[in-house]
């Protein structure tokens, strides 16, 4: 459940090498919708959960956020982002998500990015977040898409030529434990059902306010190969909500 | 858009074999789970849209509705439905969906059983099911799943031995009409995404207030053949909502 991946070197040298890490958020696909779903930062106090190299942290003290907290579980991703993304106005701390505590009323608005499908609850988080919210706030996240994890393997269904048929989907009310093969390494993810996320966030009382099935900008799907495949299956689903 | 299947003599003839369609509600596998989801019907009116052989119709009326209109495309479903499922308080219509006059504030509950995915547009639907809808009202329905309409053949990926292999999916962005096979005939469906459903309701001023995708019950997945294959994949998608 705490599986800290990003701090084996090999696999910290190829994530290093993703565009998303090179250029940061303009280098994520999902980062046109994404950022169209959150809140205005101006003087808020804001949590991001698993921040990685800190892109977003630094995002967010730019429009005015007066403090960002951004924790993940790997030290090698930190040192990264105090020295891409740093600000005084930024604290980067390194540990679990399951660990932070989530005091009453300490934030105005919690982010996470791509994070939550490596842990095993999503009620727990949904609980968590909500305490930690002030009356109103805003939680925006990003995650693998249960179509894109409930069969495993995260890879498509091809013939003998490699040729891609169709995106697998099996097992998809059998949630929990997947591996699968990521930047060269074996990573563990936890497939959630689409009825986890939404029920899970309206029974810690959330009210959702959007739903987004990431898909890619128009340019890149026809100007990189292999983008028009991203229209084929869902990859990642965004929701953004507020606390009641 | 309004293709009227149903009245077809053959596939009827088929339908009317379904269990679903002998036993009622409880022959229907995702009942049991959209019943929880219903709110009182004490006192209401009610609107049912693609009431079919009348089962929802009667169920409300039994549960104290005082009116419910009941709408379907189908001449042949609702001659059955007034035989079979008769009250004082139902009116049954034959009509399209999208040709019924939706008045301002005239209904208190709307629902809809496996109606949707028939219809091209449900940005219309939500706009409509609101406007005749009173302050606080409820729209509950189910859907074929997003998952399950997205590939179009709405059938299994088998091995040359008939071994169901995986649930395949592709062209899920590409929204629009998908042929299929059921009950022996070629039937038109509209394929939708997710993130259509959940922000056709939020945008039209809906809260949503409950997402299931539909399981069948334990002692089915025990004891009947190939039941278990429904643990596989979701077929279908519940949603409750009310007007904000």
């Amino acid at each position: 459940m705490k599986e800290n991946k990003y701090d084996n070197p090999d696999f910290f040298d190829q994530y290093s090498r993703m565009t998303r890490s090179v250029e940061g958020l303009k280098g994520a696909g999902e980062w046109h919708m994404l950022q169209k779903m959150l809140p205005e930062f101006e003087g808020k106090r804001v949590l991001d959960l698993g921040c990685g190299f800190g892109w977003h942290c630094a995002y967010v003290v730019e429009h005015g956020a007066v403090s960002v907290t951004g924790i993940d579980l790997s030290e090698k991703m930190l040192e990264e982002a105090r020295k891409r993304n740093n600000s005084p106005r930024i604290a980067y701390k390194c540990m679990a998500v399951e660990d932070f505590e989530f005091l009453p009323d300490t934030f105005d608005i919690v982010i996470s990015s791509l994070t939550f499908h490596y842990l095993a609850s999503f009620d727990d988080i949904c609980r968590n977040v909500n305490r930690c919210l002030s009356q109103g706030g805003t939680f925006v996240f990003s995650v693998e898409h249960p179509v894109f994890t409930a069969y495993g393997s995260q890879d498509w269904y091809c013939d003998q030529e490699g040729n891609r048929l169709h995106w697998p989907v099996d097992n998809y009310f059998g949630e929990g434990l997947r591996r699968s093969t990521f930047l060269g390494e074996e990573v563990v993810k936890y497939h959630k059902t689409l009825t986890t996320y939404i029920n899970g966030l309206l029974k810690s009382g959330f009210e959702i306010t959007e739903l987004v099935e990431a898909q890619p900008q128009k340019e890149l799907v026809e100007t990189i190969l292999d983008m028009k495949d991203e229209l084929r299956r869902p990859m990642m689903l965004l929701i953004s909500a507020t606390k009641k």
